[in-house]
């Protein structure tokens, strides 16, 4: 089985394994778990911000910013087709009230500074104020595209000349460091909280950080306890994160692997490729006469797994489960599939 | 003073006041203002639904129609520039914590039917269902614009096809009903609760109706409790209500008044305007090198008296407080202004 | 009939009628309406506060108030059987996700210094701290009894030494100021805001009043909106509203009706009645072997009206519309009733 | 040091961890971590009920119970000191717009059915409806008392008689389980819901169960990935959770050593004990001139950990990283800190 649905089927390393077997604990919902500790404090360094917070999944990390910029009664602006607004049961406005306001940041899915400018709504009597602007890097739907660093401060820009807290879902930040060859607080330093995932490219089996300032974190540990993200020897699974955060290096291969799956489908008649930037390659089987679920259950019996979009697209994830060898074999059967 | 900034700001008539002063009144949070139970009733006849009820406002009115149509975490989908996400405060986050998924509705501000189909979501694991498409007709921000009742009936199908509810905000609907010369029932039939002002066109001093099926309204009066709109002796706003509601022939004057007033305007150098098609005419002043506030300010000390939007376009909103002759003098104050 | 349900039942006064009539108006929304501004001011100057705010109801004006004293996150401590817990349909909950913290305030309905301080909750990481205390008076549960202004001001004083808002639901705070003897300002001087209405025994057809600060009701304006509570020429219910307003001296005669329905009540076999403080009378009917319901079923045939609590007991409340006669009659009606 | 803070603060067994390093793992999000099935159908199994989901903590079970069960707008009757009203910062409210109903269950926690009865709120015009009974076994703040099956039994048939779900906060029932000599499906028959914690008295580093009918849980689910507690490679921490479930019956000698460390206690001078059921022992300071907090700073300079409650009253919690001779050590520590 060659999975390529998502860079979170990763199955963690010996290496992971042992950290958890050997992880020195304690109850973290007492600030007791040295492990847990010790990842927090190396995840805020590495983005360069006052402080960190393990929490269980990225759409924790990502509700608790939205609910701590933010007040009661206001607007957050995102783009169209990220994740807050597409995967996460609508929790801006669930658990945080707030009414989105979407802009279509096009096919690299980043608002312009002139669109958080003009889709900045300003507190009166009818209207919410914006409280936030949640950018999101790479970009998911959009193909796993790594947005640059200046497109990022730009808009980051706007919104901040209006006193507007910037959130980054950073939940593949490393990719897009990786795919843009620079440092990840090249997109960090913007922003005033940044989501990334453990349990994604770097491959740890569970948990996600979110950072930011001192008193953004503190509040954050309130929002995180409501909703039931407080966790007891989290260094069970700190422990394996702590491995996974030092291990991004091996993003390149993904990266590698994507653009040679990507050249591989090229060649196949009936598919159209979208190139990629990261570890996520899009693919339309439209000349193939088939839906992408379709074409997706065929390829299921030759063991090869993606995840279907919308319509004739699909989702192929490279992750450190899947080498160059896999790559290469799931082209074959994908090519057979569409000969036969 | 020329006052053209809403239809809102008309002053009751002779005959609304004396309705208020001889209003047979009860308590209604007790259902027993015989007032208010006529304007109900008569309400309800005239958009063809089975109950009707008298509510404070219009916002009022689609936040109790959304709160009643949908279930917590689900979405609603509504127009871009539509009243209820524009000027409501963000009310169905806040108050129903529905997540907006918004639809640009292009110049007339109308979902297709593809576009309806598109953006419904299925309830998932990952995303909240669509559980309302909420229009509006006449289109205020669009510019007072009169959709077609088979343009409501194709997005109202879609919706229903999912079986997806359907609120019409028609805080002007009878100016859309005159403007399309068809009775309001030509809308209101292809919708499962409907909105409508008193206090706009119609000239009642306060107040607005929903309609919907007995189900829908005896919940509604729940939430209308809830939200604070649960008014003892109603009848005497009631009262003026009924007489405005059978009023509603004069709105051909507003028309009629819009079209002239866009006529004389056309005819001066530096404002360009959109054919109004209801009582709302939008004016652009780019030309005369003023944004819309800078013109409205100098227009009001010649006592004229209009609504910036954004930038360089304003709204003039014709109403019953204004005749032909206000009109021609309105265009001879802003044509005199522009000429200096 | 005559009428004991409450005091929200009363029909207008000619003088109010003509006030609604005559009634100077404008578009409230934008701040225009003559008469608005003039009771707003007149009852922010009775209650000696900065600044005060017209709305459609009394559950309206104590929602307001919780919405705007907290942030999202806290709790409001409030007396169990008050009615913002009771009648107001979880508003507190599902209008400012507030957790209620209830305490018991005995047969007069009134928190004491002891119980704020004891139930007063610091945020912490586990707990949402106590953002508003929300007293009553008249208490209507607890049978319209007038609380001393020295006890709101203990119990308000020990909410401020927390740096807690004190928030004072006075739907009927004339009845009990008059009860005490004192002006209104030996209640209102305690608190951070007071909700009064119109409509209840100052007999107005509509409306309420909230008043407090000019920040705080700058903002409640927004939330008023939010709520659907904005209204245009709504000077034609303000009006009738200032007639109330200055009519407060008639509530002496509900008092004294009401202890001479209780003396009256007290000569009759098979009734165990409340003293009454104010223009409220509980009344027992245990011993007559009725539930309250049934004894006020057969009472409605006789043409006398009151309205059920729970099980044996039920609320008398005279009104401007009940005179001394009347209750003599209610008073030989309900003795003829349980004499057959 | 001996840390009788609480049974949280344990640490994992050599063979918990060995379970996170061999757990079979996969994505849990898909449904596909075989360890985590196999800890939901064995949980399911142990309380007798159609199905369970793994969370991350017991307060996102309790808060996934309370929104499935419910409606929006409607209220939740709760025991006045239970953990969902004390130490989950007001989640009901939070998440669930709740308004909670507190009812005193005395010194044992539990609501009588004639409490459920009497506090059951019928669905009117203007109240909320009902919508969830929530009991809590063990009860924490009451001192770990082990209510007996028969009275769940009542208070649950009271609110089932009404229509009304009944969820249980078991996060400690095994404990209550174990002081009763019941198994511990003698308390699920009766509710609807059950949540557990792995991670106290069991043992575990990190979890929960929440339990219910197979809709209840499908729809769990969803309220799971709302709050952030989809978790990818669970199976680490499930894989400790299965040993932890197994070794219910080490519950039997922190009981025996909550009454070692109670007896102890008693023999000295100046301090109060309530007598433990469970692993929880309640102890007031006041006759030592101390207050809780200045006992236990002092003590802690002995080594031993306790949790302060309010005033002079403090817990401490015994659990399976201490063992009998710990017991009689803190017991002389504390002799000792007495007596100097």
């Amino acid at each position: 089985m060659i999975d390529l649905r998502s860079d979170t089927v990763t199955l963690p390393s010996d290496e992971m394994r042992a950290a958890a077997a050997d992880a020195e604990v304690g109850d973290d919902v007492y600030g007791m778990d040295p492990t847990v500790t010790e990842l927090e404090t190396r995840a805020a360094e590495i983005v360069d911000m006052e402080a960190a917070m393990f929490v269980p999944s990225g759409t924790m990390g990502n509700q608790i910013a939205a609910r701590v910029h933010t007040e009661r009664g206001q607007e957050a602006l995102v783009e169209r087709e990220s994740h807050v607004v597409r995967w996460e049961l609508g929790g801006f406005a669930q658990l945080s009230e707030l009414q989105i306001r979407t802009v279509d940041g096009g096919p690299r899915g980043i608002p312009t500074p002139e669109q958080v400018r003009e889709e900045y709504v300003e507190k009166t009597l009818h209207r919410p104020g914006t409280g936030l602007l949640s950018l999101e890097n790479s970009h998911n739907y959009r193909g796993g595209v790594a947005i640059a660093p200046e497109k990022i401060a730009a808009a980051a820009e706007a919104a901040h000349d209006r006193a507007v807290p910037v959130h980054l879902d950073g939940a593949r930040i490393f990719n897009a460091a990786m795919a843009r060859d620079v440092d990840v607080t090249a997109f960090t330093e913007h922003v005033d909280s940044v989501m990334f995932c453990l349990s994604k490219g770097l491959g740890a089996p569970v948990g996600s950080i979110l950072a930011g300032d001192t008193d953004f974190i503190r509040e954050g540990r309130r929002v995180r306890k409501l909703l039931g993200g407080g966790m007891r020897q989290a260094g069970m699974i700190a422990g394996p994160g702590l491995v996974a955060l030092e291990n991004r290096e091996h993003l390149a291969d993904d990266h590698a692997n994507a653009k040679r799956l990507a050249g591989g489908l090229k060649e196949i008649d009936g598919l159209a490729v979208q190139e990629p930037e990261t570890n996520i390659l899009m693919v339309d089987t439209e000349n193939t006469g088939m839906t992408a679920s379709e074409f997706l259950e065929r390829l299921e019996d030759e063991g090869v797994y993606g995840i279907p979009r919308e319509g004739t697209v699909l989702r192929f994830t490279t992750n450190w489960n899947v080498d160059a060898d896999d790559i290469d074999d799931a082209i074959e059967r994908i090519a057979d599939l569409l000969d036969s």
